[in-house]
C-alpha cells in the first residue's frame, strides 16, 4: 500500500480502483461534538481564531468518518478581516461587514494581514502532527470575487450590487480583486508552508456571470493566485471551486491553471468528461439528497462513481454539508464509496 | 420585404441581417404608463384576468420601443390557480399560495381550468388586432417544475423544500408534473387558437438540479408539453427557457422537442454555438447591465451581435427586465440591435 495519501494521487492524474473522498463543510453543524466545542467560543471569529479549537473541529469528523482528507477550519472572511474591514458574525445571522476602507488602506495592510491570520497556520500545524499520514490536509481561501461580493455588499446578499458594480467601477473592482488576489497569495503560501498539501479556492458565487465579466473576475484573479503562489515556491495542488460557472466551467478548466475543478451540483457528466480529460474533477453530490437518504441517495452514490472513477476523481459534495444532515446518511454513503 | 414576423423567421431556422429582438418583462413596471394602469386595478391577479387591461399593458412597450414581438400580459401562477389552489398577491411582496389540494382534486379541475382562464384569450385576440402584422405575439406558461415549486412551497422560495420532495417523494411530484403538463397544454393550445403565434415556456427554477433529476422534472415534462401541443394541433413555434441549466441546456436542447432555447445570463457563446446548430437561440444580456447602461452595455450588445447573429438569433435578456430600469438604456440598446 502507498502511503501517499490518495487525494493527493487523483490530484497528480491517477485514477483509483476507490475515488478518495472528502465533504466541503464536513466540520462542523453536522456534528454534536462540534456544537458542544462551539459552545465553549460563542463569537464564531475568535473560534475560527483559536488554533486549538479549530484543529479540533477540523479533526472531529476525521475521528468519526473514513473520509480521505481534512479541510481546515477556518472562514472565506478572515481575510478581508485581516485587511481590515471588520467583520462579524450576528447570532442565527449571515456574516456583516463594515463599510468598505478604501483600498490604498486595504492594500496598506498587505503585509500585516497574512501576520493577522498566523493562527489559521498554528491549526494546520496542529491538525497535519495528529492526522494519519495517508489522509491529506487541505487549506482554502474565499477567491476574490466571492470576498469582493461580500465586501462590497456588507454581508450575504444575491450579490446584484457587487455585479452592478462590476459594470459601473470596472477600475475600482480590478483594484480591489488585485489587493485579495495579492491577499490570497501570500495567506494560502502560508497555509501551504503551515502543513496544508492542497490548496482550494472557493468561488462560491460565480454564477449569472456572463462570459467576459466571468472571464475578467474569475478565471483572471484565480490565474493569478496560481501563478503567485507557484512563484511562492506552493507545489501542492490547487482545487478551484467555480460555484454556478455553468457551461463556463469548462472555461475555467482550460484557462484558470487550477490542477483540479470542483463541480457543482448541476453539473452533467458530458461536461465533466469533458473537463476529466484535462483536470482531475471534484464533485458532485446534491447536499440535499445526502440529507434527504433513502435509496435515491444510494442509486445516485453509486451512479456518480460509475460516471466519473474511470478517470481522475474526487467523490465530494456539489456544494456544502447541510447542518441538519442525519450522520446515519453521511456513514451510508461513505460506505458506497470506498467500499468499507 | 417580407410581412412574415422577423420573429417567426428566426424560429424556422433563418439567419437575418438584424436579429429580431424583445425582452422577458418588457411589459410592465418599467413603464411610467404601466404603473399608471396597474393603479386602476391594484389586485394584480385580476388585472392579469381584465383583457382590455392586460392587452392595454402587452402593447405599451409596442408604441414606445421597435420590439419585433408582443408577449401576453399574463403569470405563471393564473394555472395552478385555474387548478382550483388560492393564489394571492401581497403588496410589495411575491406571490402567496394556499396548501396544494389533493392531487386527485386538481386533476378533477383540468377541464374547468382552461375555461378558468379564458381571459388570457381574450387578451391575445384584442392584441393580435391591435397588433401590425409583422410584429409577431407570444403566449407562454410557466413550466411544470416551477410551478410546481410555488405550489409545493406556498410561494417563492430557495425551493430547498421542493427539491428535497423531488427525491422523497417522487411518485407524488411526477403526478403533480403530469397535471401540469395536462393543464399546461391545454392552457397553450388555448392561447394558440386564440392568436399566439409563438409558445414559450418559462422554467424559471432549473438550477441546482443534478443531470437525472433534470432529466425527470424539466425536459420530460417540457417534451410532454410539445407532443401534447403537437397532437393539439398547434404548429406554431416554441421556446423553452430552462434558466439556470447551465451545461445542462445542451442535452435540453437536444432531447426536449422546443425549437428554440432560450439562454440565460451565465450562458457562454461556445455553448451557444453548439446548441445554435441544431436550435434557434436567444438571449442572453444581462438585465443588470442594461440597467446599468455606459460604454459596457454598448460593447455587449455588440459583441453579443457578432457572437451568434451569423446565426438564426433572436436578441433578449438572460432574465427579466429589472423595473428601475432606464427607459433611455432600452432605446439606446435597442437602437443598436435594430440599426435603427
Amino acid at each position: 500500500m502507498s502511503s501517499i495519501p490518495t487525494l493527493l494521487r487523483a490530484l497528480s492524474g491517477e485514477t483509483l480502483a476507490r475515488p478518495p473522498v472528502w465533504f466541503m463543510r464536513q466540520a462542523g453543524r453536522t456534528l454534536p461534538e462540534y456544537r458542544a466545542l462551539r459552545e465553549t467560543t460563542p463569537d464564531f471569529i475568535s473560534f475560527c481564531l483559536d488554533p486549538e479549537k479549530a484543529a479540533e473541529a477540523t479533526l472531529q469528523p476525521m475521528r468519526r468518518f473514513p473520509l480521505s482528507a481534512a479541510i481546515v477550519f477556518a472562514d472565506i472572511l478572515l481575510l478581508p478581516r485581516a485587511l481590515g474591514q471588520d467583520v462579524w458574525f450576528e447570532a442565527g445571522e449571515g456574516p456583516r461587514l463594515a463599510a468598505l476602507p478604501p483600498i490604498e488602506k486595504l492594500r496598506a495592510e498587505l503585509d500585516a494581514s497574512t501576520d493577522r491570520l498566523s493562527a489559521v497556520g498554528e491549526t494546520l500545524k496542529i491538525v497535519r502532527a495528529k492526522l494519519e499520514p495517508e489522509r491529506a490536509l487541505i487549506g482554502f481561501a474565499g477567491a476574490p470575487w466571492t470576498v469582493a461580493t461580500y465586501m462590497l455588499e456588507g454581508g450575504s446578499s444575491d450579490r446584484e450590487k457587487a455585479r452592478t458594480y462590476a459594470y459601473t467601477n470596472p477600475k475600482e473592482l480590478d483594484a480591489l480583486l488585485d489587493v485579495l488576489v495579492e491577499g490570497t497569495v501570500r495567506y494560502m503560501a502560508m497555509q501551504a508552508r503551515s502543513g496544508a498539501q492542497v490548496l482550494k479556492i472557493f468561488e462560491s458565487w460565480a454564477e449569472n456571470l456572463p462570459e467576459d465579466l466571468f472571464e475578467r473576475i474569475v478565471i483572471g484573479p484565480h490565474k493569478r493566485i496560481v501563478e503567485g503562489l507557484r512563484a511562492a515556491g506552493v507545489t501542492g495542488p490547487i482545487i478551484g471551486f467555480p460555484r454556478g460557472a455553468s457551461s463556463l466551467a469548462e472555461l475555467y478548466a482550460a484557462k484558470s491553471g487550477v490542477d483540479c475543478v470542483a463541480l457543482d451540483v448541476g453539473a452533467d457528466a458530458a461536461a465533466g468528461r469533458r473537463i476529466q480529460k484535462i483536470k482531475t474533477i471534484q464533485g458532485n453530490l446534491d447536499p440535499l439528497l445526502l440529507r434527504a437518504g433513502g435509496p435515491a441517495l444510494d442509486a445516485r452514490v453509486d451512479q456518480l462513481i460509475e460516471q466519473w472513477a474511470s478517470g481522475p476523481y474526487i467523490f465530494n459534495l456539489g456544494h456544502g454539508l447541510l447542518p441538519d444532515t442525519p450522520i446515519p446518511h453521511i456513514e451510508r454513503a461513505l460506505s458506497r464509496i470506498t467500499g468499507g
